[in-house]
């Protein structure tokens, strides 16, 4: 159900993105740029996992070494189709990105993400995996667009 | 006293950044590099400032535009000669970052440093200059070694 995301799933993790509601253009480029870097090395420091149910994709997380870090993994991205909703899409990818970091020889997994509130469901989703919330930075992004960071150890 | 680094900078702002004791040898290769692409290009994301006295480099600071952000601002080094401490040039060297952050149309300066003991001054540094600790990250870097989080609004 979970595997390494394959090249044909770049517009199916593309349109599981937009379907989330929350990232704007410029992010979703992102996602293509990132996921072309992955496709083109798999070695760049970008992980793409696609979950995948009779042969549609439901969701996708990205992944990678955290810079400058030695056992530290970011979380960039994990998402599940706005109509797979609560039915553990993003749960399954999340301990699936905990065990492919363990295996990399991860210890800690770290998540930067918005405090807008309509990134609210996406905290609630990270206190849930059992993430703590480690500081916020008041208007970091954006005046009134805190910056959050949520970390687990493995 | 503080201005925009020449070219001719670089040598002594590397000796600078050795004579602090704390930066191993990848990190001055780091700063090398970010000096380089700031003496190709002033508008390459890295400002470099340096705090010049009768002619001798004292003191440096680089800082530039948080990627993903509006109006956020790294500063990404900060350091005086070991020769030249509890002199000023580094307090003076953080007001100067501020003011030409403003003048960038800034809001805001974030600073992620080390929890390592050795940073013990740095951060004592930027809580005097007024920064406020939004986060730590136990063990980011490494087992034992946190990442901690600063910022100031301008």
């Amino acid at each position: 159900m979970i595997e390494p995301s394959l090249p044909e799933d770049r517009e199916p993790i593309a349109r599981v993105a937009r379907s989330a509601g929350v990232f704007d253009k410029e992010e979703v480029l992102t996602i293509y740029e990132l996921f072309d870097d992955y496709a083109r090395d798999p070695a760049c420091g970008y992980n793409f996992l696609t979950y995948r149910q009779d042969g549609q994709v439901l969701g996708f997380a990205c992944w990678g070494p955290t810079p400058l870090t030695e056992g530290a993994h970011d979380l960039y991205w994990i998402c599940a189709h706005r109509s797979a909703r609560r039915q553990g899409v993003g749960a399954a990818l999340f301990r699936r990105v905990e065990a492919d970091c363990r295996e990399a020889g991860g210890r800690l997994l770290v998540i930067w993400t918005s405090g807008r509130s309509d990134y609210a469901p996406a905290r609630q989703f990270y206190e849930r995996m059992g993430c703590s919330l480690d500081g916020r930075i008041r208007d970091f992004y954006y005046p009134g667009e805190d910056l959050l960071i949520y970390s687990k150890s493995h």
